[in-house]
This record gives C-alpha cells, sequence and structure tokens, in this order.
C-alpha cells in the first residue's frame, strides 16, 4: 500500500452533529445548462453538507476545459470567493461532498474523480458503496490499470476505460452492470450530464429545473437553496443523459423491486428535504407519534436530544398531549476537541455542545427523544445531564428499530460489535444507559411512519433496512471473499498447530 | 491615527446568529486557584462564544510571569490544543471573547489587554463602553500616556499607571470613578483577582465556585460547562478581590438605582443561562404568553425564526393553544459568503442558514416569532420566503419593543438612521416587511415577563431599557462634545459662508 | 485537457541563479540499505537543488509499505523536521528535485511517481525527456490506460504496467526499450533500488557508497554532504539494480555511442562536482584559459558575472596575467519579485540581486566572464551597469558557443525564436548588448577544455551538443509529428481557401 | 515579565552568512517627498538585509494617516506584493531590518516603533543599543509610562512623550540628551524626516538624493539598488530634519571625537558600500594585504572562507603572489536545520552550506583567510573539511585581530566566555581549530588597512573597536547597575550564610 502525506491541514471537526450516529458519506450535485453552473453547485453543496462535511470538490466544463478544485474542508469555507467561482469556468458542472474515516482523507480520495479517456475527459461523483469494489480492482491490476486511490469509484472510471463498448454511454452501463452495490452518480462529459441510481435505488437521486438548466442531485432542499423547482425523483435503475438536445433516459438494467434507504427518513436527509413525494419532517413526526402510541409513559415534559430528535419530540409531544420544552441547549459554536481538563470535570465533552435548562428539569419527569442509538456513548451522558439538573425520571424513547447491523451502503457505521443494540438487549441497554426506561419505535412503526400503511412485507420490503434487520438486499462479495480468506487463515493455521 | 496591518487573516463569519441583530460586544471570564485554570478559561469562553465570535484572548499567572495568547477567531479553533494550554501555565487566568466591527479588528485591540506596572504586570478584560473614554484619554495624551491601542480599556489601564494612589486596589477604583459608561471587568495581578460591575449593573457579571477555586463570568452557562456551582450575581458597584487570602468584597461608589440591560433577557443572554436569579430561557417563554396575551391572531401554526426566536414561540404557541412547528429549518453550516451569481436566484442570502419547510407553511396561516427587529432586512425575506413557501397569511409577532435607539453601553448596534422602528412606524414597517399583521410587545409587557410585575415605573425604572425608550442612564459625554464640536463647526461654515 | 487548481502557494522563486539561463530539470537521489534513508535522501536532494528548485519529494519503503511526501517547494523548508523524517520510515528511498514551468507546478507532476502493480509497489524519479511520449501516450489511453498527470514519466510506468513480460526488471527494460531521448531513472521496488542511464548517458548519473549502503544520484555532490564515497559513473544504457544480494548490472539496449550533455560541463552541474572523472571546476577554469587564448583584449581587469562566471573568469585571468576582481557584488537574499516603481528607476531588476563594486570599475576597461548568453536580457542590464560605475570599456567573453538551439532532453529552454544567438550574429548581439567586444569560446575550446584535446569529431562527438550546434542524437518523433499536423492544417486551410 | 506568544511562525533561518559570526543587529531607511516611498523603502531594506534579517517593518505616512507593517521574515518575500505597497501609502516612509535572539522575536519588538503623540503620530527605527535603558526605563515606568515592547527604542519614544519643552524636535533633543550608546535613528512625523546619528557615530547614517527625494539609510548601497546619489554621511551628533522647506541641520550635543564601528569595515558592511568614502572591499582587500605582509608562510594556494573571507583573500593572493582558488564551494539554497541522522556522518552541519572543491586542496599547502573567529566551531569544522579533501597543510589567516569582548552597541555577541579569544592565547586557539598555523592581523594593521595610516593613537582612537581591545567609549550604566547589584546580593548571601 501507498501512503501519501496529505498536504492539508486536517479538517475542523465543525460537524455540529452529534458524533454517536450513524453517518451519510456523501452528497451529490450536478448542473447542465446554466451560466451560473458553479456558483448554483457550490450552493447545492452547501445545502447538501450534512451528507459529507470532510471534504467537498466541484469539476465544471467550460466547452474546451475540464477544471477541478477539491478540498479537506467545508463548501463555504473553500468555494465561495470569487477567484475560486472564476477559476471553474463553464455551463455544467459536478459537484460533491463527503464524510471520511480519518486515515483514508487524503485528498486523492476526494471527488469528483476525473479521468482522461480516449474519447475526452470524464469526471464523476459518488454517492453510495459497492460490494464487489476489491474483487474488480484485483482484476484491473492484474491487466495493467493503474489506481490513483483507494476509492470504489476509481473501479468504475477503470471498467470504463477498459470497456470494449464504443459510444461513452455504453461503456458506463457496461460498467455499471458488472459493479454490486448502492449508487447515486453524476458525471460530467464533453458532451453533457449524466445521472444514474442503482437498481435498487438505496441512495436517493432527484431531478430539479431551473429555468432552462437541468439539476441532479441528492436531495430536495439542494433545489431550494438555488430557487429550482423540484420535478421527479430519478427511479431506481435510471440512466438520465442530459445533453443539448434535452433529456433522454433509460433503465437499462434487469429490473428489481425497489429498495430504498429507511435510515434517509430517520436521520440522513434533512427534514425539509422530500424523499419520494414525502416530506421528511412530516415523517419524522409520525414516528414521534408512533412512538408515543406504541410506547406511551406518564411524565411531564418531552424534551428533544437537539436537533435530530426535535421533530419526533414534536410528534410525540403533540400525540401524547405533553408539553414540548427546549430541556437541552446547543451551542452553535463547535470546533476541534478541547484539551481534557482534570478528572474532576465530568461530562465535560457533551458539554461542549449541550448544557441542560435547569429551569424545565428540576424535579420533573423527562421524555428524552432521540432518533437512534449507535454506540450509547451520548445517551448515557445526556442521561446523567439531566439527572444533574435535577430530574426526577429520565425515559428514553428512540425513533427508530434498535441499530443491530453494519451498513455496506455509503453509509459510515462502526464496526458490528461496538454497536450497542449488537450486544445488548432493551432491557440491558436502559441500565447501561441509566434510563428510568427506554423503548425504541417497532420496525412495522417506522413502516408505518413512512408511507406504508400495511408495515413490512417480509418478502417484498418497501426499504433497505439492512441496519435493522440485517436483510441485505445485495451480494457482499468483497466481504464474503475477505472472510473465506480468513477462515482458510485459520483453518491453516489450525491444520499448521 | 495609525493603521496596523493586520497579521491574521479575518475570521470566519462563523456566526450562525443572524446578522440583521444587535450585538453583545464582549464576555469575560476568570478563575483564581485551579491548576487546571487556562482549560477551565478556555472552556468558559467556549460557553460564552456567542457574546463575541471574532477574538478571543486568555492570559495566564503562573506565579512568575504573565502569559497571554490573543487571536483573531473562535475559542474551539485556536485554544484547544496541548501545546497552546501549555503555553500558558498558571492556577489563575482571565479571558476575553469580542465582537468587532471589520476596520477595527485589528489584534492590538483583543483582549485582555496587559501592562506593567511599576508594581508588577496587570491584565484585564472587559465587557462594556464607557461613554467619556476619548475626553479621558485626550487628557492622557497630553500628559505623555502613549496609547497602543483605541480601545477604551487601555484608558483604564493609564488611568491607572498615572494614579498618584498607593496601592493597586486603591489606583484601579480612584480610576474607575472617573469613568462613565457600563463595564464588568476582570483583571489578572500578581497577588490575583479583581472583579468590578458598574455602580449601574448594566452588564452582567456571576460569581461561581469550583473546588477551592472562584469564578467570575458573564453568565452562568460558563459556569455549567466546567461544573462550577453559581454563588450569586455581582452587585452593581461591586469590587471583589480574591487572593490567597479568600474573597474580599466593597462598594468604593456612590450609590445608585441599579440598571440591568434588559436585552440581555430577550436576545443576548443564552436561554440555559440565568440573570439575577431568572431563567433567560423561562423569562423568554413568558415574554411569548404576553405577546399571545397582548397581540392574538387569528392563524394555524407558530413558527419561530430560528433560533432566538424559539422560546418566545413555545411560550406563545402554549399561551394560544395553537401547534408550535419548526416551519423554517436551519443549515448548521455556514461560512463565508458566498457569491451573488445571477439576478435570477432572489433572496438567496437568508437561504444559505434558512429553508422553508413547505409541509407545514402550504395554505397555512402562520405566525411568525422573531425576537426583535433591527434592520428589518431578514424579516422581509423570511415572510417572503413563507409566502413562496405557500403561506396564506403571516402574522409576525416580535418578543420586544421597537428597537429606536443605538446602545452606548457595549451593544453593537447600526446608528439611528439604519433603525427600522427610527424611521417608521409600526403599520408602515409591517408593509415594508410584507406581513399581514405585525405585532411587538409593550414595555410594560416586557418588565412584566422579566419579573417586574408592576411593569415599567418611570421614575426608577428597574432595567436600562435605553434602546427602546431612548432613557440613558448615565452621562454621553464623548457624544455631546462630538456634537459640540460639529455645531461648532457648522456655526463657523455659516458664518464663514 | 484537466486542470487542477493546485492547493500549494506558488513555490518561491528564490533562485540565486540568473533567470536567463538554461535550467537544468531535474535531480535524482536513491539510497538502498541506510538506517538513516530518508535523512540521506533530504540531504542528498539539498545538495542537487541546484538542478530543481521549484518541487521536490521523497519515498521510502519501510518493507511494508511506501510512503511519499511531496510539496512544491525547496528541499531544505520541507524535509527538515523530525516529524516529516518519521513520516517516512525505511531503509530505502528515492528522492527527486524539479524545476517546472508555471503552469504546469500542479503537484501532480511532481515525482516520484508511484504505482501499484500486480506485483506490488513501484515509485521512479526520472531526470530528462521522452521524445516520443505523446506518440506513447495516445496509444496508452486507446487501450484503457488513465493517466493522472501530464509528465512523460509517467508513459514509463503505464508502460511497465502494460507490458507482457513476467518479471518487474524485464517489464522495466520492456518499457525503455519503447522510449526515445535522455533519462536517468532511479526507481524504487518492494526488492530494491534501480537505476538506469539512457544508452546514451545524456544525463548524468553516478554510484556512490556509505557504509554498507548504495547510492544512486545525480551528481556527487550529493555524495559529499553524506560522507559517501564515489565509485564509478553509471555507464550509458547500464541498467543496475540493488537488492539484499547486492549490485547486479546489465546493459539490455543496442550499443550506441555516449553522448553525454556537454552544458553540465559549461553551467548545470555544481563546480564541486566531478563528471566521468573530471572536476567541473577544473573544467571551467580551463574553459576560461581556452577564452583567454581565442580571445584576447587589452584591459585592466577580469570581472566574473556572479555566481557561473566565477570558475571561468579565474581560469581567464590566471591565463591572461590581469588581476581577478569581484566588480559585481551579490546580494543573498532573494525572493518574490519587487513590485516595479516609477520609471524613474532603471536596471532596478537586476540590482535586486547585484551591485556594481564601483572601486575597481571607475575608470577601467572590464573584462565580463559569463558562463553563457540565452535571451541576452541579462547580459544588457550588467554591461550597462557597469558604464554607470564608470567602467571605461566592457568587453564580454563567454565560456561557450552561442546557444542557438532548443533541447528536447530535459533542459527549460526557451522557444527558439526567443534565443538570441538564434536570431543574430555575434556582431549584432554585441551592439544589443551595448558591449565594447564580444566573443564565444569555439565549440572546439570547449571540447579541450572539456578534456577532448582533439575537439569535436564531426562523425562521432563526445559530448551532446545540441544546443549550440543542433545535433540531435536521438530522433524527436513528437516534433515530427506536431510539425506534421501543422504543415497538413496549413495546407488544408490553403486548399480550403 | 509577560509573554506574549508569538502569531507568526518562527522566520526561516535564511541566512546565508556564517552563525559563527558577530551580528549587526539592524538597518534603516527613510525616504522624503517620492512618489514611490513604500517602494523604494522596500527596496534599499532589502539591499540592507545583511543588516538583520529576522524582521522587517516599513511605516508609511499619506498626509493623513501613518501606515505601518511589520513582519517576522525577509523583506523580499513580504514587501514585494502590489497589495502590500499599496496598503502603505504616502511620500514619506521609514523602514527597519532586525536580526533579533530567538525568544524575544515577538512581533511587537520589531520596528519601526510608533506612538500617538499629543501633537501627532510618531514612528522610529533605530539602529544601534543604549547602555542606560533599563535605567530610564525604570524610571518613566514609576512615573506611569507603559511599556509595550522590550525594546529599548521604546525608551527614547517614552522620554519624547513625556518631555517637556514644546516642539517635536526640541523633544526629541532632549529626551536623545538623557541616553547612552549608539544609535543611528531615523524618524517620521506629519511635518517629515528626522534623521540623528549619536555623538560618537558609532552606527552609519547616510544621506541620498533621488531627483527631489532625500534619503537617510545605514548604507550606501541601499541608495545604489534605487539609482540615487550618495551626497554625504550623517555627521557624528547631526540633528537632520526633512521638511518642506528642504534640509536643516543641528549639531545639539558636546563636541566628542567620533568612534565609528571598526567591524563595519572587517565584515558588516556590504563590500559594495562605501563607509565614511572609503570603499569596504578595497579596505578588506587591502587588510587582507597587511596580513600576507604581517604573516607569511609557504603554501601552494589561497583559499577564502565564503564568502566574507573572498576580498581579504583576493587581498592576500595579489600581495603574496599566490594563486587564489574557490577552495570552498557554497551550496546556495539554505534553510531550516536538517535532522541529524546517525553519528555517522562527520561535520554534516557545515556540508549544509560548504563544500571542499577537492581538485584545488588534494596533495597542497593552503591557506585559509577567513573575517574573524567568533566561537570558533565554524573555523574548526572548515579545517577538518580541508583535511579530509586532502589538503597537506592548512594556514588559518584572520583578517582583524582576536575577538575578546561583547559588544553593548547594537551588534549580537556571545556573553565573553563564549569567545574562543576571551578563553585561549592563539597557540591554543590553533591547536584548537586543528590548522597548521594561525595568524590574526594586528590592530595597528587593521587601522592602516581602514585608512588610519600611523595605527591606533591610544589616546585618541578613530574608531569604536571594543570588541577588540575591551576600550568602551561610553558609560555602560545598565551593566554597571546590573553588577553592582549582583556582588550586593552575593554580598547578603555571603553574610547571611
Amino acid at each position: 500500500m501507498a501512503i501519501e502525506t496529505t498536504l492539508t491541514p486536517a479538517p475542523l471537526g465543525t460537524n455540529p452533529f452529534d458524533d454517536d450516529h450513524l453517518r451519510e458519506e456523501c452528497g451529490v450535485f450536478g448542473i447542465y445548462g446554466s451560466p451560473d453552473a458553479t456558483a448554483h453547485t457550490a450552493l447545492g453543496l452547501h445545502a447538501l453538507q450534512h451528507r459529507g462535511q470532510e471534504a467537498a470538490g466541484i469539476t465544471a466544463f467550460d466547452g474546451e476545459e475540464f477544471h477541478t478544485k477539491r478540498v479537506l474542508g467545508q463548501v463555504a469555507d473553500n468555494f465561495t470567493s470569487q477567484g475560486v467561482i472564476d477559476s471553474l469556468p463553464g455551463h455544467t458542472a459536478i459537484g460533491h461532498v463527503r464524510y471520511s474515516t480519518t486515515g483514508e482523507t487524503v485528498l486523492r480520495n476526494c471527488q469528483p474523480l476525473f479521468a482522461e479517456f480516449a474519447s475526452g475527459g470524464f469526471a464523476v461523483a459518488h454517492n453510495g458503496n459497492l460490494t464487489n469494489a476489491m474483487h474488480l480492482r484485483r482484476s484491473l491490476v492484474s491487466r495493467g490499470s493503474i489506481f490513483q486511490s483507494t476509492s470504489d469509484t476509481e473501479v468504475i472510471i477503470h471498467l470504463i476505460a477498459t470497456s470494449h463498448f464504443r459510444t461513452l454511454l455504453d461503456r458506463v452501463v457496461d460498467a455499471l452492470r458488472q459493479v454490486e452495490g448502492a449508487y447515486s452518480l453524476v458525471s460530467l462529459t464533453r458532451e453533457g450530464l449524466i445521472g444514474v441510481r442503482d437498481p435498487l435505488g438505496v441512495r436517493p437521486l432527484v431531478l430539479g429545473k431551473l429555468d432552462g438548466a437541468y439539476i441532479l442531485c441528492s436531495e430536495t432542499c439542494a433545489l431550494d437553496i438555488i430557487g429550482a423547482d423540484y420535478v421527479r425523483d430519478v427511479e431506481p435503475g435510471e440512466v438520465i443523459v442530459i445533453t443539448e438536445n434535452g433529456i433522454e433516459s433509460q433503465n437499462p438494467f434487469p429490473e428489481q423491486s425497489p429498495r430504498p434507504c429507511v435510515f434517509e427518513h430517520v436521520y440522513f436527509a434533512r427534514p425539509d428535504s422530500f424523499l419520494d413525494g414525502q416530506s421528511v419532517y412530516e415523517v419524522r413526526k409520525r414516528i414521534g407519534a408512533e412512538l408515543a402510541k406504541e410506547n406511551p409513559v406518564e411524565a411531564d415534559v418531552v424534551v428533544p436530544v437537539p436537533d435530530s430528535g426535535t421533530p419526533a419530540a414534536i410528534g410525540y409531544a403533540q400525540a401524547s398531549g405533553l408539553p414540548f420544552e427546549l430541556g437541552i441547549i446547543r451551542n452553535h459554536y463547535v470546533g476541534r476537541t478541547f484539551i481534557e481538563p482534570s478528572d474532576q470535570i465530568r461530562h465535560f465533552g457533551v458539554k461542549l455542545k449541550h448544557n441542560a435548562n435547569r429551569w424545565h428539569l428540576d424535579g420533573r419527569r423527562v421524555i428524552l427523544v432521540d432518533d437512534s442509538i449507535v454506540r450509547g456513548t451520548t445517551s448515557m451522558k445526556i442521561v446523567t445531564m439531566m439527572r444533574e439538573a435535577g430530574a426526577r425520571e429520565v425515559h428514553m424513547r428512540i425513533a427508530s428499530p434498535p441499530t443491530a447491523h453494519s451498513c455496506f451502503y455509503g453509509v459510515d457505521t462502526p464496526e458490528r460489535a461496538k454497536l450497542l443494540a449488537a450486544k445488548m438487549d432493551v432491557e440491558s441497554m436502559c441500565q447501561h444507559i441509566g434510563a428510568d426506561s427506554l423503548a425504541f419505535l417497532s420496525i412495522n412503526g417506522l413502516y408505518r411512519a413512512a408511507g406504508q400503511g400495511d408495515g413490512r412485507k417480509t418478502a417484498k420490503p418497501a426499504f433497505c433496512d439492512a441496519c435493522f434487520t440485517g436483510d441485505y438486499p445485495t451480494f457482499l462479495t468483497d466481504l464474503q471473499e475477505q472472510e473465506e480468506k480468513q477462515s482458510q487463515l485459520s483453518l491453516i493455521a489450525n491444520t499448521g498447530g
């Protein structure tokens, strides 16, 4: 393996969302036919910043050349000056925001990726994750392909470069037919914009319009910021090509029943976005109402864990008739991790972002509403914070089922052993976090809130819910090959011993 | 005048609060007797960051030397590394956060300021503003004092340096007896910590305790973050000296009736802080309830302008029985100003931070609750945003009286001519911002919500409310001298012509 | 074409050598078997910094992984901290310094380049230039290779990756048999170090030894700095492989008569280096003596143009019996280009680096000795500077023949139209620069000084001297194809019109 | 004491001169009446960079305001952009370059210093050092003056501010009459430029003219770079005032016999400068000739220690008839200190800058010429380098007498105990550095070379030569008070014990 020392300082950890969450790994944006293509892309990426806070990039095409700027850092800190916008000229552009685990955040893994094909330049931005990338990569390297990154997106590029089909579009389809996993892609060629959503539609992708320009992006909130109209969601398996001839669409993949990610509704998407026509905010309020129905408790006040628990807490309060109060106040200023002073100061970490609002807690029975529990570290601290502020009882209500399985489709999950729900039952979890009671929403309650009135149909679930159920909708080739290799190794070790 | 080109890049405008607000200009923190003095000060300043986002500084004393670090930028980005903490050793420290208008944000105006007196080093951090600083400065310069900054805090330092009293404490008191205006000071000497709150108590200052250490700081939220206990508010006119002999207190100023700033309750203070024993959050909820009582309107939903309008909106919703909904979603990622693309994109500025949540707005009658109106620019954009999202009616309710006068006591206000309420009556303002109705809280309603059941007593008001009433509780010497000079100039011009 | 906005500020132009010179484009260094491999490489590159001032890079191999750091900037500013050295662990390392024309100085063109082959990692650093790189590149891209840089070195890497030979060494030889031009390569594999010098030996490469470690580098001065012993020059066409089995050598190319670059003697190499066993300083002194013999003139003083003309001037002075004086004093502090103030200040540019030393010039007849004339801009300014300091006569003597042809072998030359000697005869050049007389060394004189007592043998010249004679020792495929394409275009244009 | 953590990274140690030298601490430049005042000042400071490499500053006055920029770093890296030049507008400017010992290089000690007096702004740049600064400072602080720096220049400013005289000029003279030591000052007021040279004229200051503008600067080389004419040296004790009324001059101090620093001739001044009408280069050549006469030795070659020993070596070679050769080659690329690899590499430090040129050393008897010996560390390494390159004999000749005393007049000298000549006689020094012979120039030889044909007159020496003779021409009040205090302390300690 090659390690290039990164040139840019590590990005500030200015993520206002809680560390103890699953994290969406990417957001994408593309626009065709706008005189402000790069400015619009920067704004759209800014609206998608919650989908990836650590790196950002834009590639623009001015009819002659492709111009790329990629940075470790946030959009608003790097793509706002006139100089930067002017350095990325053109009427067509794509962009990408990315979250990355520390060791890998070198710039060459940032996107859009660019390649010079015999047919001309090709840039691509990818949201999702392939489950057979390592397998394909080994094969490509043995035939002479040279990889510059560890990104699975580059696998797609080399598959296109070495495809034997003639037209670029055919080569793209040829490449995507070989990959497994989840992907929502936007790519930029000399001719125009190509958008693709994988056959299961795991990750979102929507189409919008602004005057004469077309937009492809991860969420509708990126349309709102530039004043564009929402046209429709890109369909699972759909390949959209936008050129000077307008929009063409095809679906070249074998038909499959769609499985969009249900966690987008629970936490990833912004509350002001719409997914497949449903308001995310409203789904979250309905989740809160389902939660109140499934798991009622006598209490004085409903308090959201800010900000991700707020819509569900409002739904819970309205359904239960209890008052909704801001019992936890967020500090809007966040930054690098502070030095830990002496041991006398407990729970200091969580206080950097949150403080108890004593007035409504002292002597009260509190229902805390959060969207999910991953490791449980934050929940424990917040329960303690409530008690120190005088809460008489603390009842934790979680707006999703227990998260017990890793995601392989473009979401950063801790290894399974670190997921609290993979290690404990609900009662143990309750003791662990120190609450008086703990309840999760049922999987059927979640499906109902998300618009599936009949709940989850086991034979044909309407969503990808693998993180809750372990029911993965694709092959997991790389994982399987790795496990086989390790079991062979241990076999050898065993027979060897 | 001398202009030193600043060395540090302009601070990111990462202020998540709205630009169209009055701004508190400073926060202060001091601690005596803690092995983690600097780490605690950094944490305390982080909790006070909302009182000044553009510069921060800490001075620590290790028994031998004073160590200072001051930066343009935020606490969490500059005072968190082990290296920085180690470079500021000692058991005693003071710190300062500061907001500054652009032209003046040179580092030498940042605090704590430090001077080497004949008696030894002296550092000071100041929240407030003097109204006779220019007058005193001219006199000092004519006697040979050399100023390094344009800060009025340096006037205090030179008054101390040239005082003819013998002990440092007497010199401090001698200096403060000569100044007019508002100040909450913490200062650091070889012997310990000195805290002073001006005789009117305009700006807040509280005393806390953590194990053996004493803390003086602007708000109680800075005690919470380090786990310290609140002891009491420092009294108006009180001088507190903390040394190895413990705490000593005196009040060396002529007695005056206190006039703490009422706008701290409306907007400046954090909702989780307590001012003079009252929960800021609860006062704001009571403000919302008063507002609902004074200015009811038929509507479907109560929507806060986030985040400053949220507690009042909750109070309004609870008092009126209308549902509280997050009709405006905040983007947590903010940064430098984006390039303005072509004119086709309207209201793009406000969309960087806010987006309408259509679901609860479309076809509804909306009550928007905000804390205040300064220039009115944001209000206009948000009303438009509501209408574009489909709102049938938009009723704006403001959680304070019209802001019609400048503040000279340490709050950044636009010149009077730019205050919307100084130019228009309420009906014109309503038309200007495009709302269907607009109503402000009355001054008596505000006093009632802030705990003065009888409302405002004209002879002896319980607060400084000059920004609403124009009733300034101190002389304004510098302003008066400037106005006299200008009227003389125009007299000369007139007679000359 | 793709343009990546570079992340690093443009390197300071701290080149103390004159801008009006040909520039060597690269220096290389490799070491096998030293516990201080990276520290030694950094030192060696520092000694070779004159061969490329704008970028530097090191790749080290620690037995498991390859570690690379590449920067825009100088070695001494970037590879000296313990942190950097520690981030590049291993007993084997290669490094590269590079000069680049402005537009192309993006980091991805910097070296060493690295590729992950099926057989493992491969890093390479290259001094020289291929004359059929574009031709080969087009063919590779059409077969699916994706290029990351515009560097011709990457062509070599893709040729290796797609070679059908089995062993890595065979693939390297297969690749190099396809390229034309000049190259001295050091490359790093999991097994060890490979060094190659092209069949003509245009660019230098020497072998050294330090305790158990072997070194391959561009010049002997890089051996001196680490205290290593010079073993021998690598032979033209030689492939050296250094592994734990020691050194193996082969020469797999068709035999050709060597043509090392004669300009290394004139200017590129450091005066303390030895090339093919000859002291560069001594050759330059002999050049000065030849020059005095060929072009004597009555004068009072011999003055070098510092620092490149100094050894030849000493040689001239000793041969002519005239006194050698420092008539031009160099300012050692150089940096970015200064702002040009008003027109009243003439010749200000050259004065940033040089000042006349009036004492020995006023009223004297001065012989100025410089190594070469490229554009003539500096010569003109220096002659004027001499006259302004009072010189009675100024006689310019140049330590090489007129530079009238571009170099395609890794030397930065202006396009031919900008070479003064391509546009004018010697007499016109003399008038142009304003000297009283001007003389160049003859090509035979240069050969004699460089150890070829019989001068240049036209049939089989001992050096590459194409910049003086236009006699290029290899095919120039890319240039030819480009010229053919342009002549076809003009043919079309003509017939079309 | 107060320690402000510096904001700027430590300046690169890009000093090409040898570390083992005394160092001039400052250079000054001022210009009145030029439309390019700041650009000229930047160029002038660039030419004076050898007098102070670590900090630089310029203050310009545009008729309304004073503009200052001060940096840690070199002129050419910080004062060359159009933006910087434009930020310092005006027809009058002063500038300063400064060398500083590490701990104190905080920006606030950099110059020009600026103060706002009652009469208006005042900026000053100072070359020299006061010997009673601490004494005066204590008195000023006790009367209420607040110091911002540890610079003795600020003492002068406070003396001016608190002077009871009426006009600014009278206050300046009043202040300077109270100080002891060496100073060449340029200062900028609203009216114009004031230049002062102390009554002994220890540090140089010259007057120049360029069209209508007047220049005051440390050396004539700063006039050359902007094409200005040399008018005359400012006289010891002279106060020059340049305003719109032209030049006025006075000498308000008691008359004293001048004592300019002789070490300026030996090493500090640039060889292309003239001091009191004498060419520095020529004086150094005469020094070499005197040295050859006083201390001849049989040898084959004369080799300068570059670059400071070069003119003396040329003089030695011409006087002795021996050949002058560049036996030591300098690397022009210098930067931060490299990591020391393992012990096997000896003398690696000196090799970063120097390499032996073996050709003329191997088997030869070498005369090495250097300007001075301070600690002797470099001499030892260079002698070893000569021997390792094969030198048969190494004879060291030093172009000044033994440096045995500290300088208190603005030159950075090690404490006396570290001066080799303070600890050893010449024979021991010779053994210490490992030479075959060592000889210094006599003090009379130095005086003769510097134009005093009769040598040094003990009663009335023509130069300050305290570093050689210990004969200090002023009181040393601070040193004396410090020594008295310490002797009292040890007295107390003794009696106490």
